[in-house]
């Protein structure tokens, strides 16, 4: 059994335009289980750049919560469009496990088929390597270094009031208001 | 007796370096009482500038929640270093009570040989027009629109988990992890 008060990073990203080009907010917020928010990070990538593995584990590694963090909650695998995390090597890097949260079970082919037309087939073999889409209750997930019955407790104990993990409902809330000057919007 | 779910925004402002020019982010978050954050608004004021008042006011005006906003807690008359705000005139522009927290007593004499050392004897109006500090409990306050006890109520009801209101402190972490990567310190 875990608290209730344990520490998760729930980490999203800035909403954008399509012909926005740069790079896009990402920002994790530390929370004691659904709770209480304890802290937040941020960080900016690339849009449908390759640097947000680095960028995100240089945000966690350099946390003073580090130490406390018991889980990596992302929503979705990647940020600022197609930059795709490598959430295997996100979770070796900061020695934190990682759960990819999904709301709607991806179409993993259009994904792939639209990799290829941008020119980003490169970055099917980091889907591939993120591994099997796990369902939980009403959402999805895909997991490394956490078996799937500690990610569901995870879960139970951050999805306080939605059925995604408060963590990331926060992050979301942060990033659009401090890009679009009003928060909007579901994560 | 009001509501413990009452909405309200607090404001803070981001850290600055004293060599920095430029805007600093100014950050609001939208409380349901001192429990839920609902919401997060953003704006860009001048260090040491004059528009904290009218930029406030637009993104009081202009939020969606605004009509459900019982009360704007400021954390101090002051933004971005020497950017002082009319709050009576953001009291009376947005028709909103404003409530300014201070943490420690000012010392309003060694504020107002600053801004006269700093030529910027103009906005001592501004400081005297907000009206009296006023103790409560282990902090004081300025008030504009709202007496002494009900202000003293949306104190209670805010200050869930510090001596300031939980909306103020959300905007320090907030502002601070957004500007510096981390969130640091006490609002």
């Amino acid at each position: 059994m875990l608290k209730k008060e344990i520490r998760v990073l729930g980490i999203d990203d800035s909403p954008f335009k399509k012909s926005q080009k740069g790079e896009v907010l990402v920002v994790g917020t530390v929370f004691r289980g659904g709770l209480f928010l304890d802290g937040v990070l941020s960080a900016k990538v690339a849009i449908d750049g390759d640097d947000a593995t680095e960028k995100i584990i240089k945000m966690v590694n350099s946390s003073k919560f580090k130490s406390q963090f018991q889980c990596i909650l992302l929503n979705g695998i990647a940020v600022a469009g197609f930059n795709i995390i490598d959430i295997n090597e996100l979770a070796e890097k900061t020695k934190i496990p990682v759960m990819v949260i999904i709301r709607k079970k991806p179409n993993v082919q259009l994904i792939k088929d639209t990799l290829i037309k941008i020119n980003k087939s490169e970055k099917i073999a980091l889907i591939e390597k993120a591994g099997s889409v796990i369902p939980a209750g009403k959402i999805y997930m895909q997991l490394a270094g956490i078996g799937i019955e500690k990610a569901k407790e995870i879960l139970k104990i951050t999805c306080t009031r939605s059925l995604i993990p408060e963590p990331i409902r926060m992050s979301h809330l942060i990033a659009s208001g401090i890009t679009d000057g009003e928060s909007r919007g579901k994560a």
